[in-house]
């Protein structure tokens, strides 16, 4: 495999996950942060601080220079929060040459916008002193960085309009651990990556009020369900919803206990007040903050969206959870196919 | 809600589990046996050994007669072991009226003939003495028996062309605790019901061999898509299979420690050959005897199952778990919605 160059944006635990694969792999990797503290801990410790068992290969290189990581790469990758991906992307326009190929890893949806994250870039990085003809990939599945960090085998979606940018990114990203799938689907791929953590949520909510597995499986199929209709209302491929970044990350987020999202909503289930939840959680609950825009998709699109509305209406409107998640049970009786993913 | 006569046969977990709950919702229910001992010990002791929280409601009566179980009832549920429900249809044809309702809830493909357990049922029970006219529906979904016993939230697929029949059937079996949705495609919900196992084994052996959530995730969603590629090709509705009783019972199926399929290949991936996993489980391992049946319909239908082909090939060609693993991750890349439920 011919050595590509690659600056990676963000050094949290995807970002630094993937940078330890992609040099292992034999690619030239440059990770910069915003924070530069995080680069001199992580360029003298050889250890990213949440991802205690792996270590960082000494060809790995960091830099604090925007510049730098962005200048004459092969493949940039932004790997930095959803909520800093615009703010990132207008630092670095001045140094992003015209057609090149970024590969977008963060998942979310702008609440002033609706833009995905590859939207949120083409229109940040589109304003006029730009660069031109950039070719823009969501990569996006059910990858915990912790086994990605381990070399545990892994699948993954390489999502673009652009085929050959897909399958560039493919080609760069396959290795005996990780086999990537193209899709051209980049938005339905991408609605999946920032829906599935309302589901989660709801999931977490259902566990901590002391339901089963029988109900966990129902949320997730008829959650997974809720979104294809919202995508395909949006002009997203049924499919997507199906693969792996749909339904597989799905499953991923809201069967581990370590998810965030999953325990933020156990919290919310036991009784805690969202707040609460935020707080004792201590990280960002991506899944609360997706909430708006998912309401709003929805009265758009006129999509009904059952679960996610429950978990809306528990988390930010004060519905008691053990009432909200009754009344999803006891709403009138449908046929599943006819209604299919068209109906809950 | 009309109170219902419901003959139960079979008095094992799943079928302990709905009868109390079709007692409890106010239906006159009776449960049959093959094992005298069985019903003399529920009858006396009012515990199942195997559910030993349910409390068997004293309105719920048993009988060791087929004659009395079979007559004058609005709905039967054949809730016997799949290998078990040809000889029972053969023993109940003289006692099953024309134009009888039979739910079968039973998960299996027939290996000699192929055929699902309600196509079981309409050849056993069509023979020349038999009744006229029967209503055959099958009942499937994500479904623990332990949590049905706790009145935990619950979601079912009542499956049946018989539009009526499926909508009855609907109507007995919902309550505050189970969701009942109808779905035309019954084939296509009972062969879910008899492949899942072998996904489930899948899965197990992954974990066995010491791979993460992000393998099992995968396992799960391409699991799903050859298990429709295969019921797309003899005529089934592609929806079914991202349904509840599709991709959901397969979740409950392959994410649960409970499962004897999930437990049996954790063992298997450990080192033990099938036969001592086997013989640890103490159970009969469903996805293990559903092999010969998935490997002769992905042959007959020409169809790719490349899951399935590599579990057959580790639990009966004596191929390494971790080489045959390593081999399915190696195989060329693909385009996952082009290909997506088509192709691996």
């Amino acid at each position: 495999m011919k050595e590509r160059k690659i600056g990676i944006l963000g050094a949290g635990t995807w970002g630094m996950a993937l940078a330890r694969m992609l040099t292992n792999s034999g690619n030239d990797v440059l990770v910069w942060s915003a924070i530069e503290q995080e680069i001199d801990n992580l360029s003298a410790a050889r250890v990213h601080p949440n991802l205690p068992g792996m270590v960082i290969p000494e060809a790995l290189r960091f830099t604090k220079s925007l510049e730098e990581v962005c200048s004459g790469k092969d493949i940039l990758l932004f790997a930095v929060p959803s909520v800093f991906v615009r703010s990132t992307a207008a630092k670095a326009r001045p140094y992003i040459r015209d057609g090149q190929v970024i590969v977008d890893v963060a998942k979310g949806i702008e609440p002033e916008t609706l833009f995905t994250m590859t939207e949120v870039l083409a229109d940040e990085l589109g304003k006029e002193d730009g660069p031109k003809g950039l070719r823009l990939v969501a990569l996006s599945g059910p990858t915990h960085a912790e086994e990605v960090a381990q070399d545990l085998p892994t699948t993954i979606v390489s999502a673009s309009p652009d085929q050959t940018a897909a399958e560039l990114v493919r080609d760069v990203f396959t290795n005996t651990c990780m086999r990537v799938y193209t899709n051209a689907d980049c938005k339905g791929v991408e609605l999946c990556g920032a829906m599935k953590n309302v589901i989660a949520l709801g999931v977490g909510i259902s566990t901590g009020l002391g339901y089963g597995d029988n109900t966990r499986a129902a949320l997730i199929t008829r959650g997974i369900a809720e979104i294809a209709r919202l995508g395909v209302a949006m002009g997203c491929n049924l499919q997507t919803f199906a693969g792996l970044a749909g339904i597989g990350d799905l499953i991923v987020t809201a069967t581990s206990r370590h998810s965030r999202n999953n325990r933020a909503g156990f919290l919310i289930g036991q009784g805690r007040t969202p707040e609460q939840a935020v707080k004792e959680v201590g990280m960002v609950v991506e899944g609360i903050n997706a909430l708006p825009a998912a309401m709003e998709l929805s009265e758009r699109y006129q999509v009904e969206m059952p679960i996610a509305k429950t978990v809306n209406a528990i988390v930010r409107e004060g519905m008691s959870p053990a009432d909200a998640v009754r009344a999803l049970m006891d709403r009138n009786p449908k046929d599943e196919t006819a209604a299919g993913y068209q109906d809950f």
